[in-house]
Order: C-alpha cells, then structure tokens, then sequence
C-alpha cells in the first residue's frame, strides 16, 4: 500500500490544528494599541505551538520520506499521533487565556508528553514494517532526542505546580533542542549519551 | 477518470471533519482542574467520533486503493457519504453538550447510520465500475461488518430512548467490531455469517 | 506549468467551504426533538449548498481534467471563482437564520450567479490556452447549461422580492439540471438550443 | 529530499488561512439590505486580504515550480512565512471590525511586511540550495517588487498614523503592483530600477 494518502492525510490535520489555533486569538473590541497587551499570553502560546506543531510536521515528514510502504497498524498509530496532537488547539487556549497558571500548563505538557508517546509508538510500527537495518531504522537509532523530550515534558507537568513558568521554560528547552543545530546546546541537555543520531527522523519526544 | 483527486478531495474534507469538533470543546474561563470536569461527556464523544471519523478514513482509504478508475456516478455517491460524516461534528457536540440524553444520542446514531448506508452505496457504485470479479468485489465480499453495524445503528437509535448509555455502548461495540482484530470478538458479534470476507475495504457500516 | 498544485489548492479549499458551513449549525441547548425545529430552515439551505458546491467541485474536476497546463491569468481566474464560493457560507448561514426572507434569499443567489460568471471566465480561460479544438472546448460547447443557470439566477434574484420560495424553488431547479440526467426535465428548460454539449466540463452556471 | 510534501502542505494551510477569514463576516440578525452596511469594512477588509493571499500562493506556487529539491533549512524558512500569513485573519478582522482606525491598519501593514521579509528569507535559502546559476535565481534576480513592497509597507505603518486611508491606499497599490501588468505602472513605482526580472517568483515583498 502506498505512503501517498497517509501524508496527504496527515498535511490536511496538521495544517488545519496549526491554523485554527489562530481563531482563539479574539479581535479586541477597542482599536487601542494597549487593547493587545492582554492578548501577549495568548499569542506566546501560538507562538510556541505553532513550533512545537512545525517540529512534528518537519519530523512526520523527514520520517514518512524514508518510509516505503505502510500497513493498517501504521494507519492507526498515525491517526493516535493526529489525536493528541488535535487537542493542542485547546490546551493552547486554556493555557494563554489564563496567563500561565499551573494546572492549564500542566496540561499542555501532557498533551505535549503524549503527542512525543504517539510519536514514538508510530516510529516503532514502521520500523517494524522496514526492518531493522532499514534505513529508517539507522537514522532513528537510539532516538536520545525523543527520549530526552519526554523527560522533560514528564518533568514540567510536576514543576507546573512549583511555579508554570519552570514548565514553560521546559518547553521551550524542548523547542530548543530540536530547532538549534548547535552542539554545545545538545552537549549540555544530552550529556548522557555520547554516540550517533544527531540528525533525521525524530519526534519531539519520540 | 483518474481517482487521485477525489482522494484528496474526500482527504480534505475529512481532515477538516475530525479537526473541528476539537472547536466544541469550549475553553474553561476557570483554572481549577475542576473545571475540567464538565467537559468529560464532550471529551469522550470527541474519542468517539475521532475513532468513528478514523475508521471511515481508513475503510475509504483502503476501498480506493483497490480502485482503478472513477466516473460521474462515483463522484456524487463520495460526496453523498461525506455529506453524512460532515453532520457528525453537529450531533457529537450536541450529544456531549447536553450529558447524554436519548434524543442526541438517538441522532448521532441516525447519522452514523446513514453515513454507513451511503458508505454502501458508494462501495456498490464502485463495484459495479470495476466488475463482479474485481479485487474490489472479493474483498468486500458479503461485507458482514457493515451488515452488522447498520443493523446495531438501527437497533441503537431505539435503544436510545430505553437509556442513552445502552446506545452509547453499541456504538462503542461497532468501533471495536472494526478496531480489535480479535477472531473471539467477532464470532460472537457475527455468529450468523460462517465464511468469508474478515480483512478489507468495508465501511463500518458498509 | 503543472496543473497539480492549482487542483490542489481549489481542492483544499473547496473542502474548507463545504465543511465550515456545517459550523452554522447552532447546537440547541435543549434535548428536546422540537429543539432540533428552528434548525431546519439553516439545515435545508447547507443542504443546498453542499449539493451547490458539490456541483462546482464535480464540475471542476471534469473541467481540470481536460486541461494540459495552466498559466498566470489562469490562477487568477481560479482564485476568482473560489473568491465568490468562499461567500457560499456567509449567504446560505443569513438566508437559513432568517427562515427565508427576500433580501438573504436575493443575495444568496447574487453569490451564485457571480460564481457562474465566475466559472465561465475561469473556462474562457483554459478554452484560450487549450486551443478552440481542443477537446475541452468541444465538451464546453454552447455551454447551454451554464447560460440557462446564469439566466434562472438572476431571474430568482428579482423573484426573490416577489416571494423568496419562487427563488428558493429556481435554485432547487438549477440544482437539478445539474443532477438529474433525465432528458425530458433538460428538454423542458433548454428548449431554446436544439444542439450538443449534454455533459462535460460545465459550471452550474459558466 | 522531494518538494511536493512541503508545496502540499503549504496549500493546506493558505487554503485555511483564505477561507476562515470569512467566519469573520458576522451574520446579521436582521433581514434589511441595511443590515450589510455595516458589514462593508469587514467585507472590504476580506476582499483585500484575499487579494494578498492570492498573490502570496501565486507566487509561492511559482517559486517552488523552480525548484528541484528542498532542505530541513527551508522547512523552517517556508514554515516562518506560514506564520506571519497566519497572523492575517486576525489583523484582517480588527481592521475591518474597527471601521479603518491607526493602529489596527498599522498593524496590518506590520504582518504584511514581516510576510514579505518572511518570503524574501525563504526565496534565499532556496537560492543557496539551487545555486546562483539556477532559473530561480536569475528569475528572482534584483527582485525590484520586492523590495518597493517592503519599503511601501514599512511607509503605510507610519503614514497609518496620519490617515489610515493612505496606509489603505499603499496596501492597494502593492496589490496592484503584483497584479496589473500594465508597464506604466511599473514604471512609476519602480523607476529607481531599470533593468530585469519583470515577471518570475516573487513574492509581494520578497
């Protein structure tokens, strides 16, 4: 069975969570330039979604390139990945409109912790299918990143009840590890693994 | 007539479907994790409906990956179904909005129900393009799952005004009917039906 | 220059059209069936709508499919059709909240008329790239159709001040020259031309 | 690494971000042809920004036409200008809602310019992976729209402040600029150039 759908499938979720999330941003009533400050909590949480859903379509799309044929299995770890990541939109929401308050940034992060789970999961299910010296397998490989990101994410869902701004600098981190090639970074964050993978098909956290 | 772009076609609008109905979960002006709470029954008929959504995409998926070509009549039974599925966001917030009461609950059922009948209709109308003896006509076969799955619907819709949870979980038997591949589980369900037709391109209820 | 991305962008967004519409749909707060009344009016018009942009999107496709490349007008003419579709959801949610009235009813078919005129440009267009004997000009023909619908719109334009059912009932009309290959209901209302063009790559109304 | 996913997904999304700006066009609760007057700046804000999309997608399609392959670099840079387009319902809404005031009309400007340095961004990465030799790049070449767009914009968000009307005014004249072809035009808006790249990939401000 071709790859063909199950992308096309996949673009058409993808950009409509990363699009739709912009309707929460509420046109103020007054044409003041202050009538937008109470809409920066808001737009930083696009902000920072529209990232985290830009790394998972850049990783979906790195990982599906070096996919060859998918199975009814793949389908529904693809559609478990969708799901997740369909409720960003909503913890997004929740988050910006309540200026960052514990409970709501916490459960960001589990929405976040479960899309990386997801995929992770939908990795393994075309691993499976392409074999393990596969070249998809090769370029997966320990997958420190994804892992690294689901600590974290773990760890910010605690610390959102400390203060939520340790849990928002957590994702951040995150972000950050996928989106900056630069190695010091990855040195400090990843101190535990020393080999391989440093590029290709990885989630988020997964 | 090609069928690549009735796929993308049926692709988008069923993106779209699956992704709205994340729009009805309302965001909570409170932060309380309390708050949280009242939007459970709207929750879960998201996982319902997503699954529901889900199995169609996959079944649609399948059914055109054995098709060769397409013609008018194909076109109008494929929006004729999407017509159907499109009202699902309709009654899966009307349903989860309200607690589950017998007349939503009796209507997402409708709906399921009619998208199953035009699922069928869709899948005769390509049957009859690609010919009795096609792969297409093999692999749907009697189709005992969509049999039984229009049947359960019908029952379901009554049921309703019995208690809208017997309802509720004949919809979540249809779902496992098509999601858990377990022979047990089916030769329970479809114990009537002995040969034939356990893997292919059926609708839930079609 | 391909014409892949033109029809898949009119796909995507032809798709958003025929869904968001379903948005319209107000969900009733009561579980009562008497609820679901003052919906019917709103339900109807998105009935007619899908099958509206159904038409379009069938004929597109037929439309597209006889075309070999696309060049920069042609890109503004598409863009100029989808640009009076995409007004569909606004006319059909003021003429289906207002149970019927002259002046929604009026502009729901000024939209209509502007995407028929919309769509005959759009095919102008092509006709001029492909080359008068091209196959798709000969399928467009006399475009008896699309002239006979642009006709019956602007006439239910001014019936609409009349009574908004007469207008209502002309919409339904157009609908069904489009749908229903029965001679004698073609025969009736196209009297006028006596040759050619009975199917192809018709706009309802270009 | 092959384009169509990213030019894929990139319809995806500007399919979404053309069509919902129409949600923004409130149904009226009266039935008055009156009821639509006060529509009018929302509608002429949507008719403006469905102009610039246009364009955008246009030349988008353009670019990537030339294109042989894309890189994680690219991505990034093509998901930057998602972003900022993403940002236009929104202005696009506050605007029109506003009846045309300062800071609403700057602040639309603003996303219009950050688009078109977002889309100049992208235009140079694709460069460097095509090479200075390539047909994108001599097409691109000194790209005079370009930059006179950016520099209109930066001058609409000041002037925004002494009329709105006049930022209103340049925002229209870019339009023209990317859509009438007439050279007198050109001409005077771009006498400072003289030579080169007078059709080709460009974006309204890239």
């Amino acid at each position: 069975m071709g790859k063909g759908r199950i992308e096309a499938f996949s673009d058409g979720v993808i950009a409509i969570i990363i699009t739709i999330m912009v309707l929460e941003l509420e046109v103020p009533h007054s044409v003041d330039i202050h009538a937008l400050l109470p809409l920066l909590p808001v737009f930083l949480s696009y902000v920072l979604s529209f990232v985290m859903i830009g790394i998972y379509w850049n990783n979906h799309h790195h990982m599906f390139h070096a996919v060859h044929h998918v199975r009814g299995g793949v389908l529904w770890a693809n559609l478990h990945l969708l799901f997740w990541m369909s409720l960003t939109p909503f913890t997004t929401a929740w988050m910006g409109e309540n200026h960052i308050e514990s409970v709501p940034v916490a459960l960001y992060g589990f929405v976040l912790m479960m899309s990386g789970i997801a995929y992770y999961i939908l990795a393994r299910a075309l691993i499976a299918l392409e074999g393990r010296d596969s070249p998809l397998a090769i370029a997966f490989g320990h997958d420190r990143k994804g892992r690294i990101s689901v600590v974290i994410y773990a760890a910010a869902i605690g610390l959102a009840f400390v203060s939520p701004w340790i849990a928002i600098a957590c994702y951040v981190a995150v972000a950050l590890i996928w989106l900056v090639p630069d190695k010091r970074v990855e040195r400090v964050l990843l101190s535990a693994h020393a080999q391989g993978d440093t590029a290709g098909p990885h989630g988020p956290s997964g």
